[in-house]
């Protein structure tokens, strides 16, 4: 199934896209595409549904961050050897981990915000999942079924902010709109092998971004079980799982973006995410 | 005010604790403490009641995290000049910003659990505050009007997976029970000024951090103005403020937390919160 939540920021709904790529409500099904909905008995009773069967939603609203209420937001860094080459860093030993501000999530086709006095903000397309089940201390053998699904996410980052103004990643990372995820929530039994997917990323119309997860170095189960160590993942719960070469900051010159400029995200099977950089008021 | 959250884990209500010390119950006033109830009008309402009208509480539950549904707790680092000299660390010249995983947040008098293979758990008694209004951009002049109230924070750190895990301080800051809260949320109108409260932490009654705010290289007004030009803070959201000298990282030889040990903490007019270190079984 692809699942979405649609309409205005905070009032969002949930629906799925059905094979005719039309949007059904699923609002008289569950209340909301989030932890609490995410269980592997709650995904299989909305899989037996006929989808003709549930309402038609018209028009083409907003879509929504495709999982609501997240928890946490764990991202991993230079999980792909080539882009730690292009950062001029070595291939980690281990993952690397750090948490974006849950507040920075927003649709996948919202506006991302270039922030006050930011003038290093670059794009990471990235392979997300969703936590469906409670995972502490999971083997990786067991870890793909606390998986409920796959999307999208760009994991926009401030590098100055990030990386020049005193350790630690967060303030880089962390910035409303700096997490679109979407379109749509990929449920896993759709995804034949999260480690082949093809992905890219296009700045106003200039192929920035051409990855594989084929070159992740650590894979899916990996990430659930080693983090499932160090703090226990809750449905609901997001992870990103790293960026494939062709950011900004590893051009030469470097690139940034800019006021009107439009990124599109793509990952097999996953969708197009597209966002517009604005900057805005203060507040 | 003196708020609190009792009952057990994920069934806890709203309460405050009246002049006389006894505990009375809040739920026919407010749905939870947390982000939509700290508001200033909610406040103010709240305050305006007598709590001898409030119903007694029968019996000594479990407190709770004071604030419930958090939406991000982020914590400084080295923010008392004593404590980076010990940790070998420069004064920084702005705030070290990290998050810790809101999975991570117990009650005040909960176990503090060392994790399966985690050698280097130790203690840092902090001042924390939440926020009671949207922060975005805000001057360090009205800063102080968005913090709802303050805390005791234990910012349980495992040392090895905070520093010698692969960059980023994420893994030994995030672990379940890693961040107990309480006993009370002391509303902002209680704390003269918190730029000047004694606090202290002991290890099985022996004497381990002695501070005071008054020595914090960065004070909540500016903590709140920097913080909020790099993420919105939202009602509910947690900062912790870091910690003063005497962590076990910093003794010599250093001394790490073992299973049965209690720390104690205690700050000015924000009472006092222990907890005991147990090792549980891996789920």
């Amino acid at each position: 199934m692809k699942l979405v939540r649609y309409g205005q920021v905070g009032e969002e709904r949930p629906g799925l896209i059905d094979a005719d790529g039309t949007l059904r409500d699923l609002s008289d099904q569950v209340s909301d595409i989030d932890g609490s909905t995410l269980a592997p008995a709650t995904l299989q009773r909305l899989a037996a549904l006929d989808p003709s069967d549930l309402p038609r939603v018209p028009g083409t609203p907003r879509f929504g961050p495709c999982v609501g209420k997240v928890g946490k937001l764990v991202c991993i860094g230079l999980n792909y050897s080539d882009h730690a080459a292009e950062s001029g860093l070595e291939v980690p030993s281990e993952p690397i981990v750090f948490l974006k501000a849950t507040s920075a999530i927003t649709g996948p086709n919202d506006e991302v915000e270039l922030p006050l006095g930011a003038e290093k903000v670059d794009w990471e397309v990235e392979l997300a999942f969703v936590i469906g089940t409670r995972a502490k201390n999971v083997s990786k053998e067991d870890a793909l079924s606390h998986v409920a699904g796959y999307m999208i996410l760009n994991d926009v980052s401030e590098r100055a902010w990030q990386a020049e103004r005193q350790g630690q990643w967060t303030k880089g990372k962390s910035h409303d709109s700096f997490a679109p995820m979407g379109p749509w929530l990929v449920t896993a039994d759709e995804i034949a092998d999260p480690h082949d997917l093809n992905m890219q990323l296009d700045v106003d119309g200039v192929r920035r971004q051409t990855g594989s997860t084929r070159t992740l170095i650590f894979g899916i189960d990996h990430l659930v079980s080693y983090l499932s160590g160090f703090m226990t993942l809750e449905p609901g719960d997001v992870v990103t799982t790293g960026t494939p070469p062709g950011v900004g900051l590893g051009l030469r010159p470097q690139v940034f973006l800019k006021e009107g400029q439009v990124m599109r995200l793509e990952i097999d099977g996953l969708g197009v995410q597209q966002q517009k950089c604005v900057r805005r008021a203060a507040s």
